[in-house]
């Protein structure tokens, strides 16, 4: 392992670090202090213990290290307890400081600002959200990575399908084949309203089996203890199986949702399936940087209106109120595609679709695809076929 | 699924529910407002979106349900944002309420105290942390059942072996044998200390790479931003593969490490293997109701010291802290078996003992079990060969 803790080039951390810079001047920040692990990989290109202290002007960055003490590096120090920061961080007593409070435990916060008993606390979880919106040409290549990797592993599901098998050992020989090829496994996720092992597949009724979680799609789950996705079901002639399964090669995640079936679906299900590719069909010209993110929403709402389609868009006994959300490091970034979402497009956004529709006894069915926002619409980067494809 | 929110018998319920209430009175808590999903699943058997309230008396509970509107069961109410609970939970103005002020996130806790402007808000953590860690009757069955499927795919692991493989190889092999016989996948951990996959394998150097996370052993990992376990290493002839997998069958985890080899080990690693089994069989008398945990801990160490074997004791370059962890549904329960802890054993607690060790150039060493604390001693519940076996 590399013990220099920033894994970024020079050039890649310094862009990122003025970025965030950027947006911390706009929320009146003077510096930040980062715990969460997602930011800390955002900001020096590895995950590890401790904090990372970003000041206003250039060169004011601290990364204080809690255990691989080893770390090297250009302002590295090594701390046992979170109160020897004190030490090393110089600012005004009066300054304004940022904690992510929407993602740290409220012990830990009150803990922080014992540390700074002058300063002002400000919430800087959203500076840190909305300067990882906005992707770096070097993110992009780690999620174009994902893309081609993660769609190499879809193509190959048909062959990984033997008759009279469950949804759930259908999706372990996909999780075999992702993991073989390179899969981390791990589907992260900012806070704390979702929990899955590697994604969902969901075949028949279970389509319509409500969770708690804040995914698109529900699913009973093999236990109540994790109740999404997967349940046990056999795969039944006639039925949908849709595979949304995690696409983290890199660090950085692509989400990809292809539907498969077992021989021919009943008309309403085939009819929804095309209405959503149709769907993102049209997405894929209407989102450009300026575009609001609800305006993609509410085109995909009226084209399944349009067809007849919305009971069944998004869910049939319970609805999700988004279509799509920004993916990177994390499953739910920024920009949010949802009808009240103030998100507007910007240019190197990375957002997931994901118009689906839950077709009672059938299953669910549509896709879902990982974009980048260029100047000229949206750019597919993860490339599977998007028509039902049968398992046999 | 079962639409009714209270999945526990109503015997067991009162059971848990009773114990929660008995260290509120402790605390001085006349009511607590549980949000985490570990204690929810505690409280009901099942993980939702949303809140459980338990006031002091019996019969004072409430649970408000956010997703998933059509949860049935007395005392269900349907929210769409907090503060409607407001309108159903009526207590004294100056009641002292505890919130898991540990674990829920700075912003969110300041909304609820808006709530209850009025009310003395407590930390509630360490309370449910408390209840958790004695195991009823039915907690003990679910980790015991946990234990058998766990070690029914532990012996099977040198069957998965082919040569030439890596440590990732041979792990991915590892986690479709434990999905396929129930492993629900998800290492549910408390906190924001820890992340992995679906555990750790670790052969050669790779076991004295440092991690940045609070398990007992490190590894580089497949990639920076999840620096643990495998990291693609070639099992070579001589060295050691440790194998540390999920237990999480049922929604209680057990939690066992075996080691296997490739051909023979030197001599050093053969030592330090058999004093982890010495120290095992040690700490197996010794652990019984009213045993300090500290006391465990200084017995391992002290065995570790008398083999001059103490270099090597839980890691190498960098060292764990500590050799042993309640377990149940999160793999960080309570009591903590290290030199400060201040934790004494209780009948039912369920503790995973790891005394490994990391012996240069061969990989980490040892085993790992978990044990329900009896009148009588420690019993294991992963009942798998503990000696090293050779993978071909």
């Amino acid at each position: 392992m590399n013990d220099n803790i920033i894994l970024l080039s020079h050039d890649e951390q310094q862009l990122r670090l003025s970025r965030v810079r950027g947006l911390m001047k706009q929320a009146g920040l003077d510096a930040v202090l980062i715990a969460d692990f997602a930011n800390l990989y955002y900001l020096t290109g590895r995950v590890y213990a401790g904090y990372a202290y970003i000041g206003g002007r250039d060169g004011e960055q601290m990364y204080f290290v809690k255990r691989m003490e080893n770390l090297q590096g250009d302002g590295v120090v090594g701390i046992r307890k979170p109160e020897q920061m004190a030490e090393s961080i110089l600012i005004d007593a009066s300054a304004v400081i940022g904690i992510e409070l929407d993602l740290m435990n409220y012990n830990m916060v009150k803990r922080l600002q014992g540390i700074f008993p002058e300063a002002q606390i400000k919430d800087c979880t959203s500076v840190m959200r909305a300067a990882r919106a906005v992707k770096t040409d070097a993110e992009l290549q780690m999620l174009r990575r994902s893309g081609v990797l993660h769609e190499d592993v879809y193509r190959r599901i048909p062959g990984l399908y033997r008759e009279g098998m469950t949804d759930i050992e259908l999706e372990i020989e996909i999780e075999r084949a992702l993991r073989l090829e390179g899969n981390l496994g791990q589907f992260r996720i900012s806070g704390d309203t979702m929990e899955t092992y590697m994604g969902s597949l969901i075949t028949g009724d279970n389509a319509d089996e409500p969770s708690p979680y804040d995914f698109a799609m529900g699913g009973a789950g093999l236990n109540p203890s994790l109740p999404t996705g997967a349940c046990g079901e056999l795969i039944r002639p006639g039925s949908a199986v849709m595979v949304d399964l995690c696409g983290n090669f890199t660090g950085y995640m692509t989400d990809m949702t292809r539907t498969f079936s077992l021989g021919s679906l009943e008309k309403l299900a085939m009819d929804a399936h095309q209405c959503s590719i149709d769907i993102i069909e049209r997405l894929v010209t209407l989102g450009k940087p300026g575009t609001p993110a609800s305006e993609l929403y509410n085109a995909a709402m009226e084209m399944a209106k349009e067809r007849g389609l919305h009971t069944y868009f998004m869910g049939h006994r319970q609805h999700a109120g988004f279509i799509g959300h920004g993916v990177g490091i994390e499953i739910n970034e920024l920009p949010v595609i949802a009808p009240r979402s103030r998100d507007i497009l910007q240019l190197h956004n990375v957002i997931a679709l994901e118009p689906k529709f839950v077709i009672p006894h059938v299953g669910a069915v549509g896709i879902e695809s990982t974009f980048v926002v260029q100047d000229f619409g949206l750019e597919c980067i993860t490339n599977a076929p998007t028509e039902i494809i049968s398992l046999t």
